[in-house]
């Protein structure tokens, strides 16, 4: 088995492609301004000045389909967000140490897209903060510190979370409380009771070094390590499992939640589960900092009396209005149903292309929430995959790359993408996998 | 000498005072809905509608002199606050891993505030992660875990750095790998060298516990501690005393920072201390999440190579548009000049009050951030400033409290107050101490 490639999948390199005098002068004053943590993607980065729906227009004017922002779920600058955060921006932007009535009511909107009642809604700025505090509850109710994460998992760079984060590389430590299960469907987690059979081992090996375990987390449609979308069920037992053994199971639905997969509003209802803990962000507030947590009232009770939680921005009056809009929009818009519908227009299109290019070798999802596996002969070809994810910016649409040897197309478009749209990147794509199979 | 009192400073307490059915109400709905760790100000807890100004109304339309939330600095709703914010939300918000000019922009210009150059700009969502990043920046750069923070300092609920925020209270664990040292002044740390002996001497504890040391981290005003202004200089030979044990200097200006101080524009300049990281947060985007680190480039320059930074909201191009308007106002508008001018008539005003009222035992401060110390019979006297916050609520003006024993009123007006605000503050704060006093 090949090891896992922990560099970060589409990273911008110096020199691989020449780039203009423009490009060369924002990229060394960023190297000046902003230190070597930044990254950029594609061989030849992007320069973006405006947003519109599903389009990214450059600073030459040229428009990018943005299929791969999931932030952006009801497309860039979508008219009611912008509006609600205008809105209110100019009418109050205080905390939660006051009486509001917008955090109520975004309360009530977003408790009532779970399917089991009751639940307490708490809020913080990031899906980092989300999945620190979740952490922080997990430890306080079950008194014990192990984490079951995947091996290409990605939750979040607090400190405490980046430790349970093993995409970020190995100079970031994994916490010695981490223990790693394979992605459902890799080696070692492969059929339908694989993934919980995993856990169970992950479990027992935290037994064995003297650690109760806390949580499993994962993302529900196991982003990071390459979309694993199926088959439907796999995560009940190993719901099962770490509950048997003491532990909350905490749903990260960052990337799976808000409508994308279009079957549910929610990843794990897909699975049949209800989790102890739901994590959210990205699309919560269409790009306003916005995340937080829905939370078993039990969960949290004891947290909750004993440890405040205060989040000097998380909960305030300007995030609830846009994260209110985006909900609101949603349904008004039927957006979910548009994301089931133009996934599974998306979805023939990519069979039809793997019928005529072997090297589109495998492609999972839900909705608008898509892995195409690349391989070559069989094997991970993350090189062709890098050609196609810089083949496609150079034709004017955007994606990237995820899983373990980078090798999976990783394709997000907003939920609000017309079949015209699907079908030009489809077209694309094509036109992409022609050159890259020539 | 008492205990350190950890419950949270003025918080409401069900059952204490009568209250309206709609607050009543209110309070229940937020149990329900956002459960238990939430909590809200004052005895009889403040509903509010709007913010203008100086001024935050509430549900009844009555008006209250905000001198407490230093987050909306420029005062509330600031239109070119709320315009930056309004245009570029509707222009474009996306992330940094694509080129962009505003990130720059700000970078340049929140450097130009530094008294050393050059520096590295990063972006997060909170003033939490900031001393989140500080802290792994710190750890990975001393190859120490040792922190040395002040007794009651706050610095943020990530799990991390909750770990390094006494004043969260004894239900929130301490890091083993945390020391803590007197707030500047108090036994322990008196005189002029007292605070850096204190610094030498928690640092020799951590060695005794065969723990390196990574950081001092201190508010460079220690608001949490109860405000501890001067002697300016006390700072400087604690930072040489922990870079001297290979720690970093970690200066949390997320509340002195942003010209608060009036005598200059962060508050580790009045110590005449460059620190290794200077973390910053709440008035940075006057109410919009936006917080960040600037680091010196040897610091965090490993970390940048081999950790990549990336904080999907932070940095985003409407939060970068919100700061630097906020940086644009405090110039144009002198806010600094304003902060110590208004500050200085505070004092004088605070001053003769103390000569009346000899429960006002002690004033600390600088700018517009003040700590008037509460003492009866020479002692710390929790329940009178109790009764001065929920006196001051009851006359229509905001304040809270802070400190060990939660009996310095914390003073905290945005930077736009004038002298006629300042005066109405003074008479109010005059005729609740005649009434306390009475």
């Amino acid at each position: 088995m090949k090891p896992v490639d922990t560099a970060m999948a589409n990273a911008f390199v110096a020199g691989k492609v020449p780039l203009s005098p423009q490009t060369e002068q924002l990229i060394s004053d960023r190297a000046r301004l902003l230190g070597p943590a930044y990254r950029l993607m594609y061989e030849e980065p992007l320069h973006f000045v405006k947003g519109e729906g599903v389009w990214l227009i450059d600073a030459n004017g040229r428009r990018y389909l943005d299929a791969y922002n999931n932030v952006t779920s009801l497309g860039h600058c979508h008219p009611a967000v912008v509006e609600a955060i205008a809105r209110q921006a100019g009418i109050l932007a205080t905390n939660t140490r006051y009486l509001q009535d917008g955090i109520l009511q975004l309360a009530e909107t977003l408790l009532a897209t779970m399917p089991e009642e009751p639940g307490h809604m708490m809020l913080t700025c990031t899906g980092s903060e989300a999945n620190d505090l979740a952490w922080r509850i997990a430890r306080g109710f079950s008194g014990g510190t192990g984490i079951v994460v995947t091996q290409t998992a990605y939750h979040g760079i607090t400190d405490a979370v980046a430790q349970y984060s093993p995409s970020l590389g190995p100079s970031v430590d994994l916490g010695r409380h981490v223990a790693l299960v394979p992605a459902p469907g890799d080696p070692g987690a492969e059929g339908p009771d694989g993934f919980a059979e995993a856990v169970e081992y992950a479990i027992a090996g935290l037994r064995r070094h003297g650690i109760r375990p806390a949580m499993l987390i994962v993302d529900t449609m196991f982003t990071s390590d390459g979309v694993r979308a199926g088959p439907t069920g796999f995560l009940a037992p190993a719901v099962e499992a770490i509950r048997r053994a003491g532990g909350l199971f905490v749903a990260d639905e960052v990337q799976p939640g808000f409508a994308r997969t279009g079957e549910r509003f929610w990843g794990f209802q897909r699975h049949g589960v209800m989790p102890d803990i739901v994590t959210m962000g990205k699309p919560m507030g269409n790009g306003h900092p916005v995340a937080g947590i829905v939370v078993r009232p039990q969960v949290v009770d004891e947290f909750g009396r004993n440890a405040r939680y205060f989040n000097t921005f998380g909960g305030n009056t300007v995030s609830c209005a846009a994260a209110l809009a985006v909900l609101n929009v949603i349904a008004r818009d039927g957006l979910q149903a548009n994301s089931l519908a133009m996934g599974q227009r998306l979805m023939e299109g990519l069979r039809s292309l793997a019928g005529r290019y072997p090297i589109l070798a495998e492609l999972r999802g839900a909705g608008l929430m898509i892995g195409a596996e690349i391989r070559s002969g069989g094997q991970p070809d993350r090189e062709a995959t890098a050609r196609i994810v810089n083949g496609m910016r150079a034709e004017g649409v955007l994606i990237s790359s995820c899983g373990k040897h980078h090798n999976v197309l990783k394709i997000r478009p907003p939920l609000i993408i017309d079949a015209a749209q699907v079908d030009l990147f489809t077209e694309t794509l094509g036109r992409v996998l022609e050159g890259v199979s020539a």
